[in-house]
């Protein structure tokens, strides 16, 4: 009887808390179908699109005010905008916006990284797809969010720290403009948190294989919004990518092993 | 019993991770005038002025050393100071201290916006107000602490984000200051975290209303602090002004209502 | 036997909170030697040196690879460098690095503070030790996580705001690079959060003794990472420097007092 009533207790701490499990991701589509569960007053509105991991939304505005054009700096011919923002996650959000690129008729206008995490030591993003036709707003901020239950399969997050790996095998747009990764190339990045593990990241991958370097950021060199990380951006040839991630993979459970009490274990499922 | 116990754990887990209960807003007057309460080591210093909601403190320094003066970039004619500063709360503040320029003989020297919010998605605050002679800076301190119960009233926190709504019909020189509202002018803010939340309050309430931007701050713009928000801020009419405000509000409370599992309630009692 | 549950649930929440209890510090040497205990794993790789209280980690790289010398703009000369990084704390981080400098063959070559501290008002750190030979990279690590313990003495954590305090009858380069400290003179720092109790701990400190101030941090002048809180850094004579330390602390502890329901106490032990 303890037993449950502690485990009631923990949960409602837990959503008290802002806690997304980690063993159960948000399913975006489930939600939007059903009008009963997580998602009620919001499916009224039109500009609603989804919810996601990490706390995540998505949104769209078929025809942008003409004032908020000039705040946001936006080609005119854009008339609808997508909208996916989250309080935990960006190379996440980036690299499933990045497939959302690839797969509808839109652009990528802004991506910006919020120091969030919700207490964490990382970012949440906020980041804006241009579009003629609000059903291709509309999609790409669909297709991101379906992407993000597979990008956060190599996110770690524990309470003492964090670590994250992402891979393509070809990156576009979404990618180039948030780490100038050259677009059509494999690309990846390694991230660790406290910063400290990042940097044991960054130079177990580059030893691992033949990699170039496309970005480091640190807490102070202007890349991370000042986070508690350090992120390696590479590409290459994609076997050589995946073997400097999963070699960092390898080396960054063992070290944030030894800072946390809890187990190192993937939000989702692993994909790399 | 159960029931008993879960809420007096969850007091004690609250307590433990600094959440002031919406339901009880800390009364500034009751802690300043009650020795045994809140407030006791603290109200034998004679800069201690009082606290408030979000963490807020209230001081005040009668003789500016000298070097301090200097590192502070102040002029030297203003011989004493007033300091409000909180963990939790940008726009309150900001708000509550436009009201104490206006009702007391002091100047607003400086406003910062840390980013903070206890684990938030946003800010805390700094702002420091001059004066000649001390009285009059602690009764600036006095009526930012005894405001901030009002300019709470249209912040909704939850877990998972928040939104804040700010009005006056006379904006004075901490709006000025803060966010370069013109003098005089009815004058307004809608703030969405996480960002994405704050991109479609921006358009919803540049719709509704026909009111001037005067700035729109975002998480890569320099304007939060990297903080996890979009802050419209907006003069013009006042009935303009608060109807931007009012279906802002409307669709926020949706929009955020879909992410989060709190319900989206007042910190204090709306004002708007 | 409430009493049992409730502390058995308390320790849980903590736990995933990532909340490290002031009174059980973590002591380096007992992980680094008992392989059973709270590093597990990570202790089979060479490059870890050990954990420490603040959520810290030391680790070392034997050969840094080519590529991350240029990333981390590194002279070549340093084949070796030691890195020491936290979620919490900075001021502890850069006093205790200071000790490591005097007393091993190693240089100091990067000193960033994140904004973090796990969802307090505050930093993390990250420093990266340069030397010629792995074995003096490793023990200048050594010598930081230990030093540790004694530097987070003067700082004191509750859920609504902190105070730090720091001593050296002697600074060296790591002070020096952090602060702009005058090597070999004796130097202290204030720090208060939320940034109003800083800015009257600075004030206190620089009316009680003739220290020479070498900088002042505030959430907005670029010093502070944007965290909530406002720092006074000194030198001078050693005897004023304690003095205007100690005046600073005994207002700082009642203060901060007035704002928090937890007991103001010592991180580990206090030590100015």
């Amino acid at each position: 009887m303890n037993e449950d009533l502690m485990a009631k207790i923990m949960d409602q701490v837990m959503k008290k808390m802002g806690d997304t499990p980690a063993e159960e991701p948000a399913v975006v589509e489930a939600k939007v179908e059903d009008a009963s569960g997580f998602c009620t007053t919001g499916c009224g509105l039109t500009e609603f699109v989804g919810t996601a991991i990490g706390n995540t939304i998505g949104l769209v505005i078929a025809n942008v005010d003409y004032n908020l054009h000039e705040l946001m700096n936006i080609d005119k011919k854009f008339r609808s905008i997508g909208i996916v923002g989250g309080r935990t996650g960006a190379g996440p959000h980036i690299f499933a916006a990045d497939e959302a690129v690839k797969a509808t008729n839109s652009e990528i206008l802004l991506i910006e990284l919020p120091r969030d995490t919700e207490g964490g030591a990382g970012h949440g993003s906020l980041i804006i797809f241009g579009a003629e036709d609000v059903s291709d707003a509309r999609r790409a901020v669909e297709v991101t969010l379906k992407e993000l239950n597979r990008t956060f399969g190599d996110v770690y997050g524990t309470s003492a720290g964090h670590l994250e790996f992402q891979y393509t095998a070809r990156a576009s747009y979404a990618l180039n403009k948030a780490f100038g990764a050259p677009i059509g190339k494999s690309f990846g990045i390694t991230v660790g948190a406290p910063a400290a593990i990042g940097v044991l990241l960054a130079d177990t991958a580059v030893k691992a294989a033949n990699v170039d370097i496309v970005g480091y950021a640190t807490p102070g060199n202007g890349g991370t919004s000042h986070s508690n990380e350090v992120i390696l951006q590479f590409s290459g040839d994609s076997g050589a990518v995946r073997q400097a991630i999963i070699a960092a993979r390898e080396v960054g459970k063992q070290v944030l092993g030894t800072l946390s009490n809890d187990e190192i274990v993937s939000s989702t499922v692993p994909y790399i």
